[in-house]
């Protein structure tokens, strides 16, 4: 039968436009045109809308890899998937992790154990109406359901972490639906609590939740996004922007119909100290260190990556006691640095990606947050 | 004989005016005129130049610890040490520490264990042309001795923190040493690093070094302060700043001649990362968890506080792979609250001292910084 | 007949609580406890939700006029009304300018110039779910009626600025307004650009226009604020929060029942470049220099005060060249710094009352910002 | 004889990346790669270390004048030198300025007016030894006389306007130079007011003050560079960075033997809200509005573009009055944006080339900036 073998590989980035990490992996064979499925990483900058860093690094790798599959430029989207999230505060190194996937024969039946999949989708086109929305939800949903076949996953306890990128609002598409007789979610392009993007980010997080059955369709509508903080996933990270018109979604999961040396696996934390939320996303993805205990340096030779969203808590007190992080001026970018901090001090290495910095979210419980682990089964 | 009787209570405040924890600890009785010596504490606000919380928070707190003395406030000074240490970001609770200390009879002999002991001192007069040279490290040494003097401490070994405060530069202060025909250390004003303020605090550091023996003082000149890392204190955490012509010495560490019920210890973290140096010093003070574990709630509720330093490193690398923090504009801010996090995934509380943000320090090992725990012995 | 007469006094802060300036107008016998109005002012730092600098002055200034006037600390506010605009970025002079009114005899009739008088008022009780809405236009709309009213106004072209202070919305009001089944026009507690904070501000700007006929109570609706930026006030500078429960509402104007020696004028900014438009309030106050030309320094000196507002445009052009400004991390400090730059280089000096920094605003015209300017007559 | 035709045209740039502007000159022949001697430009961005937009917009720039000149890419700066200053806070529009340069046949004798002449020139290598220090201002002091030579420009009244790119120090530069037994100017590598980058930006300056007979050769040495503040020019725009080793000159003045359509002038500005300054920096370039008065439109017109330096004065009273901007955490990015306005209110318009931040310079008088103004003479 025909299993997937998925890999992945970090590499540093000197600057936001260094692909020298990536050329070498190509040199050396580990990634090839037809195997590259995704580059996911984090590049260096404020992460605030006037970082020039994540823009640039996108421009450098997407001529690299549009020279690496022998394609045009404006095509390699159609190929390779590209989550870059802007700013490297504190102890974030920037990185990219480099995806591929290929099928190899493996023999049928026997008791294989589960290992690391990955599967993409894109949506139907979603309107300006629909960002932030029910529209976007059931797109979002179906793309997850679509995603999930093509990774080769039936079951949703077997997903352990879904990317997805949608379209954000823009004074032209709100024109757009206006001019249609339409409303939208909001006028407010900032990412503040009230912002188009958190809309649209939030909304695909839910239609994940309602693909995996984490939440069911008939609590869903319009009016629970951004206001019923009950509702979340526990494995969805999600983005939005610019003038994309459609979602993309990766799935990751581990299945038996797999060759690969992977596995993954994830938890959450339940409050922005949470170290031992970290502990368990390692230990679900298979690093087997004592139940109460820390994983030893061995353990953590076989971490390949953890993949940690670091959304600032809606209330502002933890465990008891206040915090000041919501009334900070700088608190996106510090809530991103706590998070970075968080996973650093557990996986004893600064090449996590970790994103964030905005205020409540359906990614992940109140309070809380996702993190989802890949290890080196073998 | 006689014994100290010393005692620690940590009180989160609302506002930087907030005195009700110290009052409603008056009126219980647990501070009184005649015991409290010392408030320490870290006040909200940005911790820049221009953070009023603590310039209000001074205020109110001396014009409260005035009334309840009975004391003019230009006397407080004489009879309570403040160390009030500016910016709360991220997870670090705005919070108040008050320490008293009553001496007790206890009886003779015995086998008795070692608990928490306080002393205090004042250096002679610093001018300004010895601030960051070897004329500040000499006076800052002599009174550390005398702090340890009077805390009935003989052995170094049993100093587990030393709280400075010293005189900084001022414009008044350099033309006054440059009228004289001396220099000063730096013109610079600032907290950058060839500021006045950190020549201040890194002599001072070494001041304690050098009274403790952690640095022979052989190894000490001038051109050693920012120079030479590799001499520093692991126990002084300094700070320096407006026109003080003292220094003040507050030694916390642990005597038989001690009735208290609490015990101090201390360790180093090695890389910004390392939650295990945290770790280490919550077991210097006696929790006793399992070597390579972690602390349970049980064990947590023990605990009474953490004094950590959370230094910038001077170099970009933690444990080979690159951070940005050092060219971060809000390098300062981050840097501190990274501290924050790393105490506070460890300890399970928000309500932990935390100073740093600057770069580099004779305050811990390079890339280090110094953590001292506090725990109820009983 | 009785007139007005109304003085203005600058007084620089040399930091949050300084009351020295006052102090000495109150020695001097230039501000007494019967003729002391209001108390207006920049208050130095941040101007950001944890700039505690703003919250010091106001507590120094209140405790200062409780004991001037000989009334309780939480009486104040029915004798003097209080104005203070935290963030003094650039060159903007932390200030206080205390403002008085007595009643003198003058002669009946004859053909006396018009000038400064003023008048104050509270707004009915306005619930939260009226905030930002016609429930605040219309309310605002009244006080300022009664507040022209008792500053001896009825012409609408007299009064030349509007200070109102109005309630905005907290967690627990919003609160509040849901359990008895009503709406609230935004959950956004910041003051991005659907914040309830600026709802607030620009539902009290239009109830200034409404009030001085600038627009038509039949353009106004609930859907018009902060949508139809045609629609503003080029006499209101509003301000919004804590847990008020009425709006209060300062009149400033030009009367010939006015024996003060001081005249007030305004005008607008036509973008926010436009030093103009700083030049033509002066001009409107009296200032008489060349209609093309510049103040000189005899001309300055009759300056007594300008108030403006440093709205940021709601688009990213200036006379047709881009702007970066509203993609900027700090643009909410640096709007307001430049702001205090446009009036300062027209006027020469720093003491300028300049607030503002958010994005868009019913105070003024689209693009521009209103300019009031106070100018000793004789 | 041979004349100068000098030319220079202002492209506002979409992005970092955008060369639009230049590719459209190129394509209309106004800009030819044997004329096109220097680009000047302000990118946007923060303008802090970590901001990406002017790194970005080095590179695009470079390739696109590498493809322009038919030359590689390391070979650019040996034909065209590239002035990029980061940083387009408030109302500073990033752009780009072409200038050119062609050497046309004129009429001998005859009584011409003095027009636009440039002058370009390279340093010797200057040691990290001598960075800041009377090494550096030696030969850049040389390179000046050079560069004047190659405009043809002899009297430095002439001279209205010099660019200067100096090497800095870095860490391996320092090691190099303690290595050999050397010391240098500071261990600081920040532009903070002993940083490393301050000293080479103002050593240069003192350079080109030297040269064109500012400040007297005697009165230099290496403990007046930022230090004795009434040494200055009134022309001098210096920059540091990187690996170079050898400084850069560019001369901007006015010659008879000029065919160019453009000529320039320059003034300094008092203090920080200096308009009148600004005002007489078009006067210079010969903007023939009244004395007292305000260029008109038509005037404006006329004007092709100025360059201003923005720095922060040392002293934090402003004609009399405190400002807080010495204690600002964001002073850096807000000084460059006030001088900004103050430029923009008088020049009406945004595409100015404004630089600085930085506290304190040789480059203009204390407390003041220099402005030079481009004007279209016909």
């Amino acid at each position: 039968m025909k299993a997937q073998r998925v890999d992945m590989f970090v590499c540093p980035s000197a600057t936001p436009s260094d692909v020298s990490g990536l050329q070498k992996l190509a040199d050396e064979g580990k990634i090839k045109p037809e195997t590259l499925v995704a580059l996911v990483g984090k590049t260096e900058g404020t992460g605030a809308h006037d970082d020039w860093g994540r823009i640039w690094a996108d421009a450098a790798l997407r001529e690299w890899t549009a020279r690496f599959l022998g394609v045009p430029k404006d095509e390699v989207a159609k190929h390779v998937i590209f989550v870059l999230s802007g700013g490297c505060p504190g102890v974030i190194t920037p990185h990219i992790a480099a995806v591929t996937r290929e099928f190899v024969d493996v023999p049928d039946g026997g008791d294989r154990e589960k290992r690391l999949v990955v599967g993409r989708a894109g949506s139907e086109a979603i309107g300006p109406e629909e960002v932030g929305r029910m529209g976007m939800i059931r797109k979002v949903a179906a793309a997850t359901h679509e995603a999930m076949k093509d990774a080769g996953l039936t079951d949703p306890k077997d997903v352990h972490l879904v990317m997805v990128k949608v379209p954000g609002l823009t004074v032209a598409s709100i024109r757009d639906a206006e001019s249609r007789g339409e409303t939208v979610v909001s006028h407010d392009l900032t990412f503040g609590p009230e912002g188009a993007g958190v809309y649209a980010n939030d909304a695909a997080a839910l239609g994940v939740a309602m693909a995996l059955g984490e939440v069911p369709e008939s609590k869903l509508s319009d009016d629970v996004v951004r206001r019923d903080w009950d509702l979340f996933s526990e494995v969805a990270m999600t983005s939005s922007g610019g003038e994309k018109r459609h979602g993309e979604v990766v799935v990751f999961g581990n299945s038996t119909a797999s060759a690969s040396a992977l596995r993954i696996g994830h938890s959450v934390t339940h409050d922005f100290i949470d170290a031992e939320g970290v502990r368990a996303a390692l230990r679900s993805a298979g690093l087997q260190f004592d139940g109460d205990g820390l994983p030893d340096q061995d353990d953590l030779r076989r971490l390949v990556h953890v993949f940690a969203k670091s959304v600032i808590p809606g209330n502002d007190h933890v465990r008891g006691n206040r915090i000041t992080l919501l009334d900070d001026v700088h608190a996106y970018e510090i809530g991103k640095a706590l998070g970075g901090m968080l996973v650093a001090s557990v996986t004893g290495r600064t090449t996590n990606y970790v994103s964030g910095g905005e205020r409540n979210s359906h990614q992940g419980p109140p309070d809380g947050n996702i993190v989802a682990a890949v290890v080196r089964a073998d």
